[in-house]
């Protein structure tokens, strides 16, 4: 095992293979590694921030690969780039994980050394996943990469986490109207700052003008509350095709709304800090059996109306701050 | 001052002064109004459930109140409803409160026996007032209303914690392409099942039909993941139009899919528990100087990118079981 000093120094000089440890570190449940982790992490915190964070949805099918290999391929070779590639699977548990997946899938990217593909962390319940990738993350940038893409599924909750460790989101659809869109289910439209209806190549030109002005259309109802306004790109990852304009429209948006990008990464960073606050809580009532089994007992006589969430929340509150008095 | 018993007697008699007063007591600050308001919910919790709980939002001057008037006396007056009004407004705290703002906007629901409005309580944080609104909703089902509106202003927010506490939610809108479409925040569209274009009465006809193609395929593509499919109406609250139409929609929805009502209501009350239980925690924190000085620099300091979201909860988590551990 590599010193803390060891990693930190290898981060910072770039090292993608003491990057992997560190990551493979922050993935373990070891509590050993996590206190390692978390020790390099705030060794590294100064030298993180500054790279551009994307997040990437779409459903399982719209080409989120294939785009990610196309569009990395293109910031690297048309603009100097160095790309990491993180991805968030809620999923992965149920259907094997997708550790070999994400590099097979990347076959161009995987073998560029301005590239690095981390495949999801094979398990555990979202809220453990999205402080891992959060982690990494930071020492993606500490390492020295300046565009980091969050890959995550089209399923609704994922993306909510996404984007609130992200500076811009990508939704990535695909055209036919009819079945195809509804796919997409509510929440996830609603983070984009850029939709990219991809597969615009061949016969599908008319469909994919067509499900771009109906997304328009989408996009103008559900106005966010900011300046910034999110627009619609036809694009083709496959045949890399209106790659440039996904560029200025990212270049526009990172150059002209520092202020926004700001506030996104001040807001989300203390919703984290709750959420992570309170993921500690709930890990120490989880952790004592007796708190544990009066926490999933009120909450199932909660889902089953016997008895109100508020006198179950009197209860579960009294218990718990009077088995933590109780401890050492 | 009523004991317990007087005011659990006089809300299952349907006493809708005692019902007031006994709101009154769930809106208190004191302590001790707050302990006898939840003996009371207690005891009257095998009598709550009973109501068809409506949410209705929709930004300032689309109409909530002549819709809620107009749409509460059709109820009343058409298919033998009682009906109670309760509100949650967030901005009230700043607008001096709309105390008086509701009963004279609705004039003749107002004078109706069948009627109860509850002006939204005048103050606090967001959750304190879903709180409240939540334990006010239960007061007047056991009081026997059976019909309860909650109506919300469009800000986004507030819709959300509303959206968890009502089994059915109306967003309204008004005709008009541009301007007026933009005024909907991201977060409220995707929570309606029920849209009504409100105000399609005289000129306003042709704009109506617009509006409505435009939110019907904007809910098109914002699929809730539930079998139940969100419509659009056309309706003027001012002259009575459509709003046989807006019950038939709300018949079919709580006689055909009662199952999604149970679920919605199970889900949202676990997502209360745990809400409710983090605000006491918080409470306590709160409560500590030292613990609540803590807090708001360590917000602060995680907000300024000072210390890690993660350096930051682990900090407050071990100040905070260390501060509970040294209390009596």
């Amino acid at each position: 095992m590599l010193t803390k000093e060891e990693f930190v120094k290898g981060i910072l000089d770039g090292n993608t293979t003491i990057l992997a440890r560190a990551i493979t570190l922050v993935e373990s449940r070891h509590q050993e590694h996590q206190a390692l982790a978390s020790d390099i992490l705030n060794e590294v915190l100064p030298f993180t921030g500054n790279a551009q964070r994307i997040g990437i949805s779409g459903i399982p099918g719209v080409g989120k690969s294939t785009f990610i290999e196309s569009y990395g391929e293109f910031l690297i070779r048309e603009k100097n780039r160095s790309i990491a590639i993180l991805a968030i699977d809620p999923s992965s548990e149920r259907t094997g994980g997708s550790i070999l997946g994400d590099k097979t899938r990347m076959s161009k990217l995987s073998q560029n050394p301005k590239a690095f593909i981390r495949p999801s962390p094979s398990s555990g319940h979202l809220g453990g996943v999205a402080k891992k990738t959060r982690e990494s993350l930071l020492l993606c940038e500490a390492c020295g990469f300046d565009t980091i893409f969050i890959e995550t599924v089209g399923v609704g909750q994922s993306e909510t986490i996404v984007s609130q460790m992200v500076d811009f989101f990508i939704l990535l659809l695909q055209p036919g109207a009819g079945d195809d869109l509804q796919g997409i289910k509510r929440g996830i439209m609603e983070v984009a700052d850029l939709v990219c209806v991809n597969k615009c190549d061949g016969q599908n030109e008319h469909l994919s003008q067509i499900a771009r002005h109906e997304y328009e259309r989408a996009l103008h109802i559900l106005k966010k509350s900011e300046d910034f306004i999110p627009g619609v790109l036809e694009i083709s990852a496959l045949y890399e095709k209106g790659l440039d304009k996904v560029y200025e429209v990212m270049e526009h948006f990172f150059r002209d709304f520092h202020s926004l990008v700001k506030k996104r990464r001040s807001e989300g960073e203390v919703k984290w800090l709750k959420e992570l606050f309170y993921q500690k809580i709930e890990g120490l009532i989880l952790q004592d059996p007796k708190l544990s089994k009066l926490w999933s007992e009120t909450n199932k006589q909660v889902a089953e109306s016997q008895v109100s969430a508020s006198y179950g929340s009197e209860l579960l509150f009294s218990q718990v701050i009077e088995g933590l008095k109780g401890k050492k």
